[in-house]
């Protein structure tokens, strides 16, 4: 019981202390968050190795990645399996890049929810990172 | 003229594609440009190897690196020089870290503007990015 | 039977291809192989956010991301669990670093075989990547 | 004086120590260190945005980048232009590519020198990570 209060204070201190760095509404700040990780996710994993044999676990280690992220309540990731084939020669794989991405994450700070992704869009020719819903209770 | 004009018809016309794909308020979308640029800089260059012959050259590609982003007004990349020094040997350098960087940046759509940043700070222990003011004219 | 024998004349012809390319040993070559894999992991994944909860996933997309690519016989990663801890709060999460990596790596070019690897060395201060061991049969 | 032949001697001692973790020839560790720094380039920097207005300064960071490696005596980086183009909008840039990349690299250990490089090969499809001589004087 120590225990849990304990860690619940810390928590309580260490938001205390980030959020004086902050200027803005606690939406504005949501919203913020939801940009850092999506810039994470591209900057992060574009290049990485794939094919058909290791797509499954890079997908989960990118969301899992994202999760121990402060105020991401969840997260979905998808890699374009299009591009990609069972291994023909030693050779035959791809790096991650932009284009295959297709991601959905929710970001939640107290009362304020941010819903944002990114994917690659027909019409602007590049993958766009986009707010779809911000609410507040 | 027309070339001119040309340009300009064609921002509008991308600048008008991709808004519909945000529903937020100008305001919430310049902060979410802001996290992104911030969240690419950290994923991006961490790791990038730097001592004092380079972290001059470094700096400004990754300044210059953001500023090819939509939106972007202005930045200032500085990395902190305590912990390099002249190249004492073959294995003398370090990685880029989190810790290492002091960004400001200005993003601005249309009237409205944000200021935000990243930067270690002492009482929190990492590398916080922040918001520190948005306004619209 | 026609499929795996076009599977196999494919890979021929493309290492056949990409051997041109190459004027050193069969030794040689599978060291700088072992090399690429070590950079390719330590500029790919550092700055990735890592804690308790997604150290396993990260070691085996690691693993999987380098087994991908051309001429890994075997992988091994490991991510040093010490600086880690159960996330205790939001902010409570570090980015992997190369001092935490510790990778074994074995490439095998027809019969030459290499045994590289990647771990922290105390009395260097750095992670250091090194070849254990090339044989050729 | 002393300070340089403290340097001399510094230096000469971490290059004892380090060598003790590596067994094989001195061209093989060249060709090691090679295929490293040719992996650092790619699994660094794919994914930066550039256009035309970075190009210049981002070959000129990469290089100086693997510079401050160990060992690496000469490098040159050329990023193809042929995709890029002056920002025509906002959204008007790219991230870097594999495929834009051309590198070459001279490494010398002691008597031992490799040239080594990565190109986009049309033949492969892919850009090629190769060596192209090893030398021991």
């Amino acid at each position: 019981m120590k225990a849990i209060e304990g860690g619940r204070n810390i928590k309580a201190n260490r938001e205390a202390l980030a959020s004086k760095y902050f200027n803005c509404t606690l939406r504005e700040r949501a919203v913020f968050e939801a940009g850092i990780k999506l810039g994470t996710i591209y900057h992060q994993f574009v290049g990485t190795p794939v094919n058909a044999a290791n797509v499954d676990i890079l997908e989960r280690a990118i969301a899992d990645g994202v999760r121990v992220q402060p105020f991401v309540k969840d997260i979905t990731v998808r890699i374009d399996r299009s591009a990609l084939r069972r291994k023909r020669d030693e050779f035959d794989y791809q790096t991650l890049t932009g284009n295959m991405l297709d991601v959905v994450l929710i970001i939640q700070i107290e009362n304020a929810s941010v819903k944002a992704g990114m994917r690659y869009i027909e019409e602007l020719h590049y993958p766009l990172m986009y707010v779809q819903e911000v609410t507040e209770d």
